[in-house]
């Protein structure tokens, strides 16, 4: 394997020295920018193109020769999974993602399969090796998977939900049920980041998009517990470093401390909870990857750079501390407003590790 | 005035002695009842309902006919204020509220009225003064306003919004022209809860539906400081009682130690942090109220019943807490299943204050 060029990102996952703040961005490598509307026109649907290892790598990079990202993220979907265990993920315009058949019983979570990564999923491991190789050592590459949770609610619900009652009258009526889903959902995720890292991943990244619709005692026995387990079974090492992983429950401001507990090396944190707050309630036990408001890029360049130094000031000296929006950059930024930020970040973050 | 039969609400919310805790539903004149879509359906449209304060009044009472609650609210909506400022408001099918002329410039704000809560707002004033009459001293009337915040997002959107992008910008790029905005929406909420503390409301409640998407410190400068512009200038009593005023940030969980400095008398909780938590966060200088998970109530009346009694734990023993949901009440419940939840409230709580 080529040598890393900018290990940055790494070595502040892991909490080691580092000349300033790594940044990335969540959805990078979307539709904002006028050259991945391109390459999804060309694609075809928004599957099509995650289907297609060669496509799906030309969007990976498009953002990295744009602005100098620290980070690159596989292009993909959470719900990759899912199908791959049968439910048939379809897309209906302006509706979001739809499984043709959701798990709503015994017999249909019995029926599930843990999917063969190098089998149904091959698509998404050919898509990280090429990109792998095309990056060529400019910066690491994150793998990523959706948690149990999140991806139980896509397969209970059949689809995106407002009130998560389908899955949320299972959580109550049917626990032992909703546990077994759980569980096989944990294993096909915990099968599908190792080979993620056995192709090349560097990184890894569990995002927990729904968590944060659940009481704290059913987002412990729930979602948390279940990626707790992933990352127990995670290859931590490869290529003769180690493989951070990093957790992200939107809107789990609250839920950091316990987070923290899993031994995980990262977290995430949106944009509601202050890094100061955030870095006190981990006490230092893991990164932080975080936490600028989405929204913040629709403001001029001068308060963008602003809020760089207020996020910045948060999480305060040391490092420990990857730049990134709270949640993913949103479809009608303006190109320009990222590159201000990323600008910003590099520049005023040398002060916090001289 | 009619005397109070049932107080227990109000005295719950400055916490004084009570025999058991007191419970109400959020939207629970709503359409998960038949006798409500029946009153709908004769109404014609949502407003038309708003605006018919017999009609109003009627779907008030719904719930109470149907349940031993021990609290009315008002039945109206949270935008009738932008719309008395000449908004426009239209609901489309589907698609929620929007305003034909929303605000964007200095120019739109500078022409805002302050309505008259006598005039374009009689309609609603009416209600209040029907209800109370109706009710006959049963149970408080709760009368209720948008946060200041929350009624600002939908005027700069021009309706429900995913992002917040309009009012985000305007928040970073233009402040002082959005805490205008704030100051004269924040000057019509006050005088809107004080017309209805005039014509019978014997408690309001404000509801901050969005300020839960701003970060730490934009929350505290334009959600909180307005709300507390707003309880400052809240009449507090009247037909010599106390008047509770109620705030509630949904997804606030976080700040509820600040929202307690507000002078006001009690925080609703919504389900995603512990009441046991909240209760040290507010250090009892506050009542609360919530919060069970609205998706309880999919569950079995059995299971309703665990989840009841564990809120009722987590609170813990002493007066201060009023039960509830930690949002509306969802469409499509069983009426059955509120009237398992109501039960059991008033059963077990009496333990908590023998």
């Amino acid at each position: 394997m080529t040598q890393l060029q900018n290990d940055t990102f790494l070595r502040a996952l892991l909490r080691e020295p580092v000349a300033y703040t790594p940044v990335w961005m969540m959805r990078q490598a979307g539709r904002y920018l006028p050259e991945y509307r391109a390459t999804r026109a060309k694609a075809g649907s928004f599957m099509d193109l995650c289907k297609n290892p060669e496509l799906a790598c030309e969007v990976t990079l498009q953002p990295l020769d744009r602005y100098p990202l620290d980070a690159a993220i596989l292009f993909s979907d959470i719900l990759t999974v899912p199908d791959a265990m049968g439910l048939g993920l379809y897309f209906s315009e302006g509706e979001g993602p739809h499984f043709e058949r959701p798990v709503r019983t015994a017999a249909d979570v019995e029926q599930l399969p843990i999917p063969d990564p190098e089998g149904e999923l091959k698509y998404v491991m050919d898509a990280v090796s090429t990109i792998r190789g095309a990056l060529n050592g400019r910066v690491p590459l994150i793998g990523f998977s959706g948690s149990p949770w999140t991806l139980a609610t896509y397969m209970v619900e059949g689809g995106g939900s407002k009130n998560f009652s389908k899955i949320k009258a299972m959580m109550f009526d049917q626990p032992a049920l909703l546990h077994r889903l759980l569980e096989k959902v944990a294993a096909s995720v915990t099968s599908y980041l190792n080979a993620q890292v056995a192709r090349g991943a560097q990184a890894t990244m569990i995002f927990d998009t729904w968590g944060g619709s659940l009481a704290p005692a059913n987002y412990r026995e729930f979602s948390l517990a279940y990626m707790q387990r992933v990352v127990e079974g995670l290859t931590r090492e490869a290529e003769g470093r180690k493989v951070p992983v990093i957790l992200f429950t939107k809107n789990g401001g609250q839920w950091l401390g316990d987070m923290a507990k899993t031994g995980c090396d990262a977290l995430g944190v949106d944009w509601t909870t202050d890094l100061a707050d955030a870095r006190r309630m981990v006490a230092d036990r893991v990164a932080l990857q975080g936490n600028m408001d989405p929204c913040t890029l629709y403001a001029s360049p001068e308060r963008i750079r602003e809020e760089v130094a207020r996020v910045l000031a948060s999480y305060g000296p040391g490092s420990g501390h990857v730049f990134n929006l709270g949640h993913g950059i949103t479809p009608d930024v303006d190109p320009e407003r990222p590159a201000a930020m990323i600008a910003a970040v590099h520049e005023l973050s040398r002060a916090y590790h001289a």
